[in-house]
């Protein structure tokens, strides 16, 4: 049922403070995350090994991990290092560790075999303090299978729809358009050009009309790496198709991932903003808050349509040429599943 | 489970307001509901056929529904007309529509096959509106199966306990005898007399004891279309335990219908009143007001006995001489439900 | 799943007043209890036999008990003595009684049949009011299967890590020693001396460093019976490891009961004091406020654990030294299941 063999965002780097443990959960695996004196992250299974309590009750000793139950306590690669009123340890007497990553502003975590974490196929994403950019950070949480979420991010036609007064505001060319796909090794990219777009808002001074260029990859399990380029008019035409040569207008930074917590819950963390030199701290609260408003608005008609898949699991969907991006991903996915 | 061939209560009509859609469900089957410019009532089944979002989620255009997630238009009879982006419409590009018709202020829908929707065999019901009564409509949900609901109904003896303090107040004829039991097509007539009643409140004016004739047809799934009438002392035994031949003093019309949501959730509508000389509008509101706490008793101990019986399904209940009404109607059930 | 023959406490003699119906489950039970005028209590299944209705929504009429959907009437032996409009009562017409006892403050319930009850099988508890004693009583809903509170009570190391700041305080002794235990009918002794405790607030008047001798017989299924003495420094010694001879300094007394409720909810109905002339009752009121918090903070691990377990139910917990008393008593309970 889940691809074991892969990265997943557990957290936000933040999120990770001193003394702390977190608790989170990651395909059906409860864990507790915390920091040792050195900053490395620990990522235990959240089940001390004696009698199942919650290590996340428990309490961290130094770079070391009591449980509150009984009080048995593990070092930091997840031996027990005490039992009280017992000398001998047995050396089943572990939690399972996980390893850990960070990569930008997300801590990843491996949920496979330790063996297997290759610190190289974790996609690169912008951290949130990068100079460059400008930019802010959040999470949601949804009723419903991470699928769900990945064939929404997967066919921005919705933008048309579901975002019609939020993100796709005059955009009709999401759904009347469709974007060139190309397979990467664990996801697809997916490209385009939206002609003669009307800006609203602070936008307007960059142009009445505008070309825009939209550029993401999409990877297992669900992260989502966009890149939107505002051009002047003409722009589109003159690249043949293809991606401009020239600097954008403005540049926007679109970074997502989805996380499957368990069968009908998912975690969504993004980051929103733009070039630093393109965006002011108040017009970057505007974009991020209508970026949340449109959130919501996806959660809302997700949580909707996994309650009606849920009501007759076997019914067929209808395809259509909408669904490219959304049908080679599921594809892509029965190879990982088939693999594990 | 469910017996589809047949005519269900969906709503009262002026819940299908212009330019809304109505969310209701039927036998597990949600449904989007709204009116056509020439008032027209259309019944979909809730669920887009791209990639099932709801359609009480789309947005009316005219006479049709657009689904927002992905755009999609589908006219009144069930066909899509639009696709976002994609000029062929496939014949498979349709969602399922359901007969509906008004009778009296309910709005009906036929959850079978289309052609075997026969307009003839919805029960007449009497309209909010009409002129010759005065009444007041409703609705309340439960937490129960219908045939619950429909065996309370089928046994009105239930009155002297349940509704002690409300509609059974000093009535402890509805227990101590037993009405007589005709069988109609898709239900059952019940009749009796209950002799020398000594009414409360308003009612005392037409005198210090009376004979009272109750009367109602009980259709499936749970149409109740109950007239009671109240007689001069005297009257029961005139008539021969007939119904009288003169008219009564106060004409106390019911009818109530219980629509199937789930197999643990029905919906409840129900109308209540007199014929309109006989009541004015403060003494409605009593008597409405009653029969809303009278329906709020019945919740509370329908639901509690749903719990019980879910408790340990397989226990055999006891049957009395009380049951003749629900043990008949439930046969009637039995053999729809062969015949499907 | 359940021992049925076995005594469960059901309610606080307290809870049972004149006149009122109280509604309890014990082992997936519904049950409903009154006082007749004799003082007896009527324990019945909470079903009517006629169409389920609970007996806990009917109303006493003197001794007997009338269910309030279609008015059958029975008597405090189980038997129906009435069926509204029906002059023959079938001898199937009964509700299932279960016997009862009181011993202490308890009310006790066999769930089995009722020719095994032995009312001299149900342990010995204080009454609240015993003069000897000055005590408070409580009780408290757990969403948890009762062996794994019985599993905590039975292994009291965890205070000094669950109640490290109120049952535990400055008592690393629970953890670091073990009980010595021993077999009894249908439970375990634990036994032992904590030596050189330093006691707190008004607790220190009895010296600065205090031999404590802890006590208790643990029984199915879940009753807790323990004394507390705390002796002048040196007592435990002096008594070669077994109870001193000379009275305590303080006497405390805890008294508690699991009573199972169904697969995952339990109840639990404590007592906690002293000898009477050891506290007044302001410090009571403190002790009791302690201990109460205590038991929160028992429930926020035990729940938490339960659901651990459930997510995975077929893991194996890792045996230490600690879990002799849980090992020893879940062995009892599987015997009993198996002679059932």
């Amino acid at each position: 049922m889940w691809v074991r063999n892969a990265w997943y965002v557990v957290a936000w780097t933040h999120e990770l403070e001193a003394g702390r443990i977190l608790a989170r959960t990651v395909i059906d695996q409860p864990l507790a995350l915390y920091r040792t004196a050195d900053g490395a992250i620990v990522a235990f299974e959240d089940r001390c090994c004696h009698r199942f309590a919650p290590l996340t009750m428990g309490r961290l000793e130094g770079d070391n991990l009591r449980c509150m139950y009984h009080g048995l306590k593990f070092a930091p690669d997840g031996r027990c290092i005490e039992i009280p009123g017992q000398p001998r340890i047995p050396s089943s007497a572990f939690v399972r560790r996980y390893p850990t990553a960070v990569v930008g502003s997300w801590v990843w975590i491996w949920m496979g075999e330790p063996a297997g974490a290759d610190l190289a196929t974790i996609p690169p994403s912008v951290a949130l303090e990068d100079p460059a950019y400008r930019l802010k950070g959040g999470q949601i949480d949804y009723a419903a299978h991470y699928l769900l979420i990945d064939d929404n991010l997967l066919d921005l036609s919705h933008l048309s729809f579901v975002h019609e007064n939020t993100l796709g505001l005059d955009m009709p060319q999401w759904a009347d358009g469709r974007p060139h796909v190309v397979p990467l090794g664990r996801g697809l990219r997916m490209q385009r050009w939206l002609r003669d777009h009307r800006p609203r808002g602070f936008m307007k001074k960059l142009g009445e009309r505008l070309d825009v260029w939209n550029s993401y990859d999409f990877l297992f399990p669900g992260v989502f790496l966009q890149r939107t380029g505002f051009h002047r008019l003409g722009t589109a035409d003159a690249s043949g198709g293809k991606e401009a040569s020239e600097a954008p207008l403005f540049y926007r930074l679109d970074e997502q991932a989805v996380t499957p917590v368990s069968a009908r819950a998912s975690r969504y963390f993004y980051a929103a903003g733009a070039r630093a030199g393109d965006i002011d701290p108040d017009k970057l609260d505007r974009l991020f808050a209508v970026t949340e408003k449109a959130f919501r608005e996806d959660k809302a008609i997700i949580e909707a349509q996994q309650k009606l898949i849920d009501l007759e699991p076997e019914r067929q969907m209808l395809p259509t040429s909408l669904d490219a991006g959304p049908t080679q991903f599921r594809r892509l996915v029965e190879n990982l599943l088939t693999a594990a």
